[in-house]
């Protein structure tokens, strides 16, 4: 009758590790918890930077015959790193191993994720077992910040061996954490806080792939000068599929007022002046959580020189067209009449939402890069800098992995945020491990890589979810008039790509005016040299910088036909540090007493 | 007074190592041996496929206060692999080190070499270590197949720590080596062998930085069929610097009787009949030694049907154009009466010697790929296939690296030889450890890594010393027509490049038909565009086959403008094996007890 004991049984591990296991919990450092699949198993994790390693709680309700638990690329149960707890029938083993790309299970050579304790509790059973960051056996994952697929399997009858165990089998599912998370604590929120929703009522989704629904509103007359401190979406039950993203924006103070409306941001009905309203106050995407302010700024809204009128744009995406659906989501903000030190602000990196920035198909990894220049810096920074603490990574459907690198005279000096493991379906919103400060003169690159092997044409940039962006939200004080520093390629330039592929492979396809930048991509004709030649002109063609206030307003200047910055020394990916594992390390699996309670 | 003892030492190492130490000198296999600094360091070492380790042995002669010795990519003391002998004044020590881009020493995280035995004798100190020959240590370097660059270094003074030795100062060199030799044992030579020197006598150097220099000479009258089975090169004393290889050829039957010629192979006075004496009897080129025929073949010579007309080209390279030097240089060849099982025959494999392949300046690892097609196998090989055993991998000055790798139906199946580390100073015929079959279809693929960056313009195939090459000699048996199976980029797609980089910069360099390859070549703009845009050319466009009999004559079919292979599956680098390292490692340096004799 495993996990329903009162009696803890505790595995028989020698000394060392039973004074580990205690002194974790006399640290009581955040302990972060994550349902893996509700009712059965549930995780929570505790990291150390100073040891380099991540301390797993595995909670396993209502065990049958074992459990496997790991990581891997992009959450597939195949090329996995894993802990597996497996019975022969009679005695239940615990080991490191990992899956090859048939989803075969093998032990691993070296054990580095190391029973710590294995306890039957009135819950469950509880597997307390610690790994290091980087273990250099090459069959192991490389736990780094930004986005880990966990993966899992419930074995439900023993197995003879690790190499015994049939995965599609299994019942197996994938969770995507943040795993490092950072040791920032969550801020205390001002005593004086109030919230209000900022949500479109009512909307009648529209049977449409993609509906960017724009709706606006107003705070109250009067509303003086607040500081956000924080903010949470609110989605309407049995929505949250459909609602991709949303995004609060301020009006410019320009116009005295603005007209009401809800409907679809490109609907012919809205009013022309809403493009007027693009200054971002709030974002959030699928898979983020609320988003806290740090203690010394907020995000200023009300008051004087600023609208009152708000934009709220919500990204329906609706892709098996379902009709009358109802929603009302939205984000509420908390804000306080006491004005914090800093106000803060959002800037959009990466690259501008043209088609100009387009991904062959069939490509498994291909980069593109948007780059907030020094020229942009110089001029829109004040000559204190501004400080980034957060950031939000933003791609479609084929992005799989961002970075955001900062430069400083033609040299990369520090990682503004990166994840190796994005994906579009968990877009949170990070507190960055360390504050990075921009200074006038700096560049800022953006480069995501893109997945288009299930695509038949070209993939450009643009709005629909089936086109594709690649921004970073940098979230940052002192607030600037900068909103957006984004570039691509200069289209003059594009269109000779498109005559000289033309003129190469002997083909004919209209390179003539009339056709648009899609209609050309899509009739290029994809070999090598088309691609190679694609990645060659956007590594070597002038940009076009957009380097713009919150009224879509450019700063004064040359934008079109720029250089693009030249990067003398790259930062290197660092060498993990591989610790010396000591004799304490098992060779093979270990005999576990999984407790099961005779009491 | 160090090294002159009879009364041996030894360190006080645990018993295993001891034991193992014993079962190394026990088993007598074979042991290299290299001479690194005369009269001073001497290496031997003993390879074990099975164990996936290295024993080297080290004679220190006259031992000061320490010593370094390792390995690294090229030969350089920074960024080296490193075992230390050192001293403090009082203790010695033994530790696995590393240094750095600067060349500072630091201790390993992990020591991976592991002493066995320190031991003084008459000869010197001798130190017996081993390790494996990957450890997946990212400061380690991976022992491979083909070219190792060994480092050492002298220490005349004691220091304090690792990190106090200044390479600098020290007295360091380095020495290639093939240190994963084959475990082939050199093949008897039969009882009745005899040998045959072709030389060139008396050759009057030309103070020409290159010089091909053709002399022929004929076997005697009558002379029977023969099967060479070993040769080796015999050169000039004082000439060792200007030989930088040799070939003997076997001229066509074609003709009853050939010119006697000795002068260089591009004089205006040389008989036009010899451009048919091109069929390969004995290969030799700087860093080579003595070479052996397989036991169950050899290269068939003389008797009826045969040319009795050879042709030795000795390529001179006398950079300082030194004048009035003379030379004999040649090769003896060792042939026997009694005829072995097969004829052996040379093939030559990679990219043909045109300047239509070409690398840019400032490149630090460009790749040229040259190609033996399904079609030229197809026609060109008996429907059994041959078997290669050998292999000489050569290029010219920037060459880095070279592999030759066969595929079947698309698939890379196997690699017939690679060197990761290939230095133009040191090439070999190489055995294969494990001959390699090529069936009627196969496609062999060797491609060549360049470093041009001391280069200021492109760097044209050729033969000059400052042109580059990419060729694998392979000698394999049975002997076939097919002599030579390479490639070339198609020269109308050449121009097509010639023609679009011109555009796409807007510049106007000659790109018209009285403008030679080269001097296109030299007036291309490189900047990153132009660079990967050739390198997608080269990855694409159609090539043209050289498949050709020793004639000269290529075989009956269309070779121009021929698709380049298809591959859908390469050969992954395989994952290197870390052994568990068991307690037995130390965690730091070793006290070493060097054994200064008091006998």
């Amino acid at each position: 009758n495993p996990g329903s004991s009162r009696r803890c049984r505790w595995a028989s591990i020698p000394g060392p590790n039973m004074r580990e296991a205690a002194s974790m919990y006399g640290t009581a450092v955040a302990i972060f918890l994550v349902i893996l699949v509700a009712g059965t198993l549930e995780l929570s994790w505790n990291v150390s930077y100073v040891q380099e390693d991540v301390h797993f709680q595995l909670l396993v309700r209502g065990l049958k015959a074992g459990v496997l638990f790991g990581m891997s690329d992009r959450g597939e149960l195949e090329n996995a790193d894993l802990v597996v707890l497996w019975t022969d029938g009679g005695r239940s083993y615990f080991a490191d191993a990992w899956s090859d790309q048939k989803g075969r299970i093998h032990l691993d050579n070296q054990q580095d994720y190391q029973l710590l304790q294995a306890q039957g509790t009135p819950d469950g059973l509880v597997l307390l077992f610690k790994r290091p960051f980087a273990t250099c056996d090459p069959k192991d994952y490389l736990i780094e910040d930004g986005t880990v697929h966990l993966v899992y399997g419930i074995l439900e009858e023993p197995f003879q061996s690790l190499e015994a165990i049939n995965i599609s089998s299994l019942h197996t599912g994938l969770q995507r954490v943040q795993l490092l998370k950072p040791e920032v604590p969550t801020p205390a929120v001002p005593a004086d806080t109030r919230t209000m929703e900022i949500r479109a009522p009512d909307v009648l989704i529209p049977s449409e792939e993609t509906t960017y629904w724009c709706y606006i509103t107003e705070l109250p007359q009067g509303f003086p000068r607040h500081h956000i401190v924080m903010y949470e979406p609110i989605i309407t039950e049995g929505n949250e599929a459909l609602v991709h993203h949303m995004e609060v924006f301020q009006c410019t103070a320009t116009f005295e007022s603005f007209p009401h409306f809800s409907g679809p941001c490109d609907s012919k009905m809205k009013p022309q002046r809403l493009s007027y309203c693009r200054h971002v106050l709030a974002a959030w995407a699928l898979g983020a959580k609320a988003f806290y302010y740090p203690e010394e700024a907020g995000l200023a809204f009300g008051g004087p020189g600023s609208s009152r009128y708000l934009r709220l744009e919500v990204h329906y995406h609706n892709p098996l067209k379902i009709p009358g659906r109802r929603d009302s989501s939205g984000i509420r903000l908390y804000y306080t009449a006491t004005l914090r030190r800093f106000d803060a602000g959002i800037m959009e990196l990466g690259l501008v939402y043209t088609p100009v920035m387009a991904i062959p198909p069939k490509e498994t990894a291909f980069v593109l890069t948007g780059y907030c220049t020094d020229k942009c810096t110089q001029l829109a920074l004040p000559s204190s800098g501004v400080h980034i603490f957060a950031s939000q990574l933003h791609t479609h459907l084929t992005g799989r992995k961002v970075v955001t690198v900062l430069a400083r005279d033609g040299r990369e000096t520090e990682i503004v945020n990166r994840d190796n493991h994005y994906s579009p379906h968990f877009q949170e919103i990070r507190m960055l491990k360390k504050v990075v400060s921009v200074h006038q003169g700096d560049v800022l690159i953006t480069s995501c890589t893109y997945n288009t092997e299930d695509r038949k044409l070209a993939t450009v940039g643009g709005f629909g979810i089936l086109e594709e962006m690649c921004v970073n939200y940098v979230h940052y004080y002192p607030q600037t008039q900068l909103e957006l520093c984004k570039s691509a390629v200069d289209p003059g330039f594009l269109q000779k790509y498109f005559h000289l592929v033309n003129r190469f492979n002997s083909e004919d396809f209209c390179t003539c005016p009339q056709a648009t930048v899609p209609q050309q991509f899509a009739s290029v004709p994809w070999n090598s040299f088309s691609r190679d030649v694609l990645r060659a002109l956007y590594a070597f063609a002038p940009i076009s910088m957009h380097c713009n206030r919150s009224s879509a307003v450019r700063f004064q200047g040359e934008w079109d036909l720029q250089p693009l910055p030249e990067i003398v020394s790259t930062l290197e990916e660092p060498t993990p540090h591989c610790p010396t594992r000591g004799a304490q390390s098992p060779a093979g699996p270990t005999v576990v007493n999984i407790g099961r309670g005779r009491a």
